[in-house]
Formats: structure tokens, C-alpha cells, sequence
């Protein structure tokens, strides 16, 4: 087989943990594989390098914090491949350039224009084990250029594609995706297999496995990966294009978001504009929405509500003040201490009753939905913040996904 | 004018000195001119990297270490770049392969091949102030190398060679080229010029400006440049072509060499072979040796003599064991304690007398002589360590380079 492995910054933290990242891709190159290895900066170096950037320049340029920040991965490189060969494992590391890694866009977050797998299927065909820097590449100038945050779960999913691996593994310190956080469910388990749809709605809502650009990557170019631990042996999740079978599974997992508030906007004129004034505000004040809901009451007048991160709603308020301004009536109510509960499932689309099951198991332990926000293969709630765990637990097992 | 300048690792050692070295560029782009400044990694870096390596093999890959120390110089541009912007100064960092340095030849210690100046020239015209890795390049396959010890001094060179520059400043902690080392000769003056050659057989007997390699670039490809201090604006030594103006100065300067050792073997039957059988066994012990003098005694026998570092003298007796198992009468003479003393200038070429003076001078300061060695622009004397200080005060007085 040949396998794409990355390894996180944490994983190659330190120098006895490089070493044990050889001693496991030392297993795979003596089981016959074919194995490229994608690895972060040692983990706290890049927050360094960036201290070092800070005393030149308060606002350095982004072109060298590039320059600067991709010599984190570079020494990683260095430093597993030599471990590597102390293992007797033939290895070469290769930077971002090397690994054929063209980018575009800005510095600091560009983005795979595509990848030249050339120089790698030449060192793959000299039966070397490929250690590769994730996170970087160079645009069409030849300028060094970094991907932004998960860029080396990008790197490695993209790599993968262009060396047409057979499997690409995300290595980590969960075990893989759970049907819940379980530190709030005591007795979620890990799922076997997961479509890429169905985790990036999880990891919208919280489950931050992996930024949602990596997976929509996979997605694009039919990626298969495996989520699994860094430090055991055991399979983690596998995350594929969607199967007829994974239907079955009515309800694949539940995620919560803490920390929410909503925004509601009332007596608002039933006539055209006024949404579109309203989401202008909010966005031109870096406003994060996220559930949006609208309802028209019996006087004719509309309310729109709006969730978003506690955090913003100070610059949400002010952002609607012109707003108001403008509607006579006009009132903003704000509640915090929310959070969100979503279930999410592609076997929703042919399974009915879900959201009954829901609402009902959320009702029966006493807890009160706020809003609610649905999609194809996915409904929200919010609740009260201090009954999100109790929240989750219960829909959980109503669901009947703990162990 | 174009000029290039190079700063080495103490120069950059600190933030406040890497802003110290924007500073210094800032003026000369105010001045009007184009500026391109290689820059080596902060003092202390490299080492460090070494050690990194070292906790993951004992000898690790030459190939790797190329990779991991390159990274020392990469964050060296980034952050001068950095400095230069808030200077406002526009600036752009660029590595070794931005500036297309094409290397050849062994890891971390790769020689230069060739260097595409396309993109700095272009650098140049957009306006920018060029900062360059010294001491790396890559090679054909698009591998990092570095050059080994003095590479950043090379790389400026270089640079200057395929840029075009007017002037090549290599920046360092003393004030140029002293007609003696000033610690020992406490009037010896600093030399407005000096030929390549001259320079050349200077470090090779211990005045340690430069490494000869660089030296040597500049001399093939008629670079001219200047040594000069980091820490004030004095000019400093131009290192140009031989000119003959400079035929008129019989002496340039004066060197010493401590700590060296003499081995002369005895009773050497006057066959051919035994030269060549004394070198090959001290040169497979790696038994650096410097001066060499061979003489015929009244009986016939041969005398061979050399000169080496002390720390060489115990491998060389070794290695020598074998040749004198061979020699019936044959013995080994060893002397510690000396030290080497040379005057060199092409002005010896046309002016007569200069072994004279030398050797008077020496004697009416009741100096002993022991080997003599001359090349066209050099005469070396070995003395007892303990004399060489007055020694080299005496010849420096006689030829009166003193200030």
C-alpha cells in the first residue's frame, strides 16, 4: 500500500517523540508499504518564530512571516528523516518546493493551486520513505508560501491525492470522531466510518477535528482518510464519499457549540430590503451569524434572529444601532448564555421523525428549545447554556449511539 | 552604484543588532544606491541546529543536515527584511535558490556552480532592497546545500559577480586588513589595498580575514571588495587585482603562525621513493603539513624536514613509524615550541634585499632562525615561540610598515 501519514505538531513536539513517530513508520516501511510522511513545526516553534517576527516589526510582513515561519517545518523534516535513518529506513525529506507544492492566493493562508508529484514518485521508485513539509508551498514567483491554520491536514490530503495514495491517515491525539465530546458523553463512541458531508457538519458545529478546508478538499477530489491516534495502534475513523450503506445510520453523531447568544430584531416591515440592510451591518462589522431565522408575526410585522459567538455580540449591537435608527418600532432583544445541540446524519434524508425523537427526548428531560435550525442532513437547537450537557446526553441516547 | 554587502553571524547575533544592520542599509538607500545584503544565520544558530541534529543520530545526513541548517540564514532574511520595512524601506528576502544559487559537489560543503541573477536583477528594478541567504544554494535536483565554512563571504561574492555589482562589502568586526595582527604589533596599520594574491598568502599563514576559497572566487572572476568594520563607517581594505602601483610596497604585511611543530627524519638513503612514501603515510594519517625542506648531508644521506600544527605531531609520529621501520640508520627529530613568521608582497618580485632585511633584523634582535621557506611573494622563517611577538615587531620596524 502506499500511505500518506501526517503527524501534528504536538506528535513532533519533542525529541524522543520524533523518535517514536520513526519508530512507527519504521513498522510500516518493514511491512512493505510505501509511506510519506507530512509533519508540522515542532509544536510551540512556530508561536516562536512568530515572538521573533513581533520584535522587528509590529505588523510584519506577510511575504516573510512566510519566509520566516516555514523554516519551523523545514527543521521538522530534518530532524525525522535523520531519525529515520538511524532506524536503517532509507528517507528523504522534502520541502513544500520540493514536493511539487504550487500555491496562490495571499501569503500567510494561500491556498493548493496543485501539486507536482514528480519528484516524490521519483524517490518513492528509489525505495525511499518521504518525509515531507506540510503547511508550505510556492506560488508561480517562487516565493515561499504558508497555508494558514490545519494547512498541514492539507498538505497531506493533497499529497495523497497527487501520489495517488491508497489511504491518507491524519494522525492525532483523539482516537478518531466520536458520536459526541466525550467529556460532556460519558459513553459516546468512535464511529468506524463517517462521509465527508456528515464531518463537516460536525466540524461546523464544533467538533474540531479538522478545519472544514481540508475536508472539503478530500471531498472534491474523492480523498479517502483515517482519523487515528499517534499513540497507539488501533483504527480510527474513515472518512469516505458517501455510501448507500452508511443511510442506515439515521443519526451519525452529536455536536454542541457553547458560548452562543442571539440577536432578535423585532417589528421589523414586511417589505423588501430590510434583510439585506440588516446582514450588511452585521457583516461589515466582521459579525460571525450563524443560525439565521426569520418569522413573520400576526400584526404583519417581521422578527429576524440571529446566533453568533458571545463574543461578538458587543460589535453586534452596535453594528445594528443605524439599523434601528431607521425602524420606528424597531426593538433589539439580545439574550446570551446559550448553546447550540445539532444532530447530524445522512440517513436523515430517508429516515422521518427524526426531529419528533429529538424534541421529544429533549422535552421529556425538561429542557426548553430556543430556535431551531434544520438542514438535509442536519437540525439544531439552542438551549439554555447550563442544560447543553444534559442536552447532549439525552439526544444521545435517544439516538441510541453510546457504547 | 550597485553594491553588495555581507554581514556575518555576530552582526546579526541579536534583534538590536539585526536592526543596527537595517540602519546601516537604510542609509546607503537614502544615498541612492542598490543595496543587496547577504546575511549569515545569528550567531549561535547554526550550533544550535548541530546540536538538534546530534539528539537525533550521531552522524546524521549530510544531505539533512543541509536541510536543517539551512534555516538559520531563511530566518535570518526574514527578519532583517522585516527590519528594513519599518525603515520603510521596500525590501524582499531571498534564499539561496531565489537567488539562483546552483551548487555542485558534496553536502555542506557544496561549491558554487553558477548564479542566475533573473530574479534579483528583477528584484533590483521593481526598487527593492535584496536580503540573501549566504552560504546555501541548491543543486541540479533541486536539493538544499550550503557551502561550508566561509560560505557567506563566498555567497556575497558570488552575487556581486552576477549582479554586477560595483563594490562587494564583506562587513566584519575589525576595520580592514592590518599589516600585522595588532594584538602582537601594536603600530601596525591598516592597508588601504591589497592584491588577491597577497591576501591569499596572508590567510594562508594565519592572518584569518577570509577563507582562501572566497579569496580565490574574487581573484577568478575579478571581483573586486572591501573588508571593513560593522561598527563604524571607516573605509576599510580593497581587495582589487594586482595593479602596479602596488610593485612600489617591497612588504604588505607581516603574519605569524603558533603552535607548530618540526619532524625531520634522518639518514634517508639518496634513492628516489622515500619522498613520496614519507608524504603518503603522513598524508593518509590526514597530518596537515606546511613547510617542507629537504637537504643533502657531507655523507650523501637526506634530510627531510616539516612543519605542522603541534596537535598534528603525535599522528605524525605514528604515521611515520612504518617509513622508519624501513630505514636501517634512519631517525625521527621532533621539535615543538616554534612558531612561523612570514613577510609577503608582490613588491618582493622587483625589489631585491628583502630576505636580508628580514633576516638581519631578526639576527640583531638575537633571534635564532631554524627552516627557511620562500615562495614569489613570500619568505616564511620558523623561530622559538617564545621570540615570535618580537620577531614579527622587528620585521614589521625594518620595513617600516609600522604607522
Amino acid at each position: 500500500m502506499r500511505i500518506v501519514q501526517k503527524y501534528g505538531g504536538t506528535s513532533v513536539g519533542t525529541f524522543d517523540r520524533i523518535k517514536n513517530v520513526a519508530n512507527r513508520v519504521h513498522q510500516l516501511y518493514k511491512e512493505g508499504h510505501e509511506v510519506a510522511v507530512v509533519v508540522s513545526a515542532m509544536s510551540g516553534m512556530t508561536n516562536k518564530l512568530i515572538s521573533m517576527a513581533k520584535e522587528m516589526a509590529d505588523e510584519p510582513s506577510e511575504r516573510e512571516m512566510d519566509v520566516l515561519v516555514s523554516t519551523g517545518e523545514q527543521q521538522s523534516i530534518a530532524l525525522l528523516t535523520m531519525a529515520l535513518h538511524e532506524l536503517g529506513v532509507p528517507a528523504v525529506s522534502v520541502t513544500g518546493r520540493q514536493a511539487g507544492v504550487r500555491t496562490k492566493g495571499s501569503n500567510t493562508r494561500a491556498r493548493i493551486e496543485d501539486i507536482d508529484p514528480a519528484y516524490m514518485n521519483k524517490m518513492f521508485t528509489e525505495g525511499n520513505v518521504i518525509v515531507a513539509a506540510g503547511f508550505q508551498g510556492i506560488n508561480t514567483d517562487g516565493e515561499i508560501q504558508t497555508l494558514g491554520r490545519g494547512g498541514s491536514d492539507l498538505s497531506a490530503i493533497a499529497l495523497a491525492h497527487s501520489v495517488d495514495a491508497d489511504i491518507c491517515q491524519i494522525l492525532t491525539d483523539v482516537n478518531g470522531v466520536y458520536t459526541a465530546d466525550p467529556r460532556v458523553v460519558k459513553n459516546a463512541t468512535k464511529m468506524d466510518e463517517i462521509s465527508y458531508e456528515e464531518l463537516l457538519e460536525l466540524a461546523s458545529v464544533g467538533t474540531k477535528v479538522m478545519q472544514s478546508r481540508s475536508v472539503e478538499f478530500a471531498k472534491k477530489f474523492n480523498v479517502p482518510f483515517e482519523v487515528r491516534s499517534s499513540l497507539n495502534n488501533e483504527p480510527g475513523t474513515l472518512v469516505t464519499e458517501e455510501k448507500p450503506s452508511m443511510e442506515s445510520v439515521v443519526i451519525r453523531g452529536v455536536s454542541i457549540e457553547r458560548n452562543q447568544a442571539r440577536v432578535t430584531i423585532t417589528d421589523i416591515p414586511d417589505e423588501p430590503g430590510w434583510s439585506g440592510k440588516i446582514l450588511t451591518a452585521l457583516g461589515a462589522s466582521e459579525v460571525n451569524i450563524d443560525m439565521i431565522i426569520s418569522n413573520i408575526a400576526n400584526d404583519g410585522k417581521a422578527r429576524h434572529s440571529f446566533t453568533m459567538n458571545s463574543d461578538d455580540l458587543g460589535r453586534a449591537q452596535a453594528a445594528l444601532k443605524s439599523v434601528l435608527a431607521d425602524l420606528p418600532e424597531g426593538a433589539l432583544e439580545t439574550e446570551a448564555g446559550i448553546a447550540k445541540l445539532s444532530c447530524v446524519g445522512i440517513g436523515m434524508r430517508s429516515h422521518s421523525g427524526v426531529a419528533a425523537t429529538m424534541f421529544g427526548a429533549l422535552g421529556e428531560a425538561g429542557i426548553n428549545i430556543g430556535m431551531i435550525s434544520t438542514s438535509e442532513i442536519k437540525i439544531s437547537v439552542t438551549v439554555d447554556e447550563a442544560q447543553i450537557d444534559d442536552a447532549a446526553q439525552v439526544v444521545h441516547d435517544a439516538f441510541e449511539l453510546g457504547s
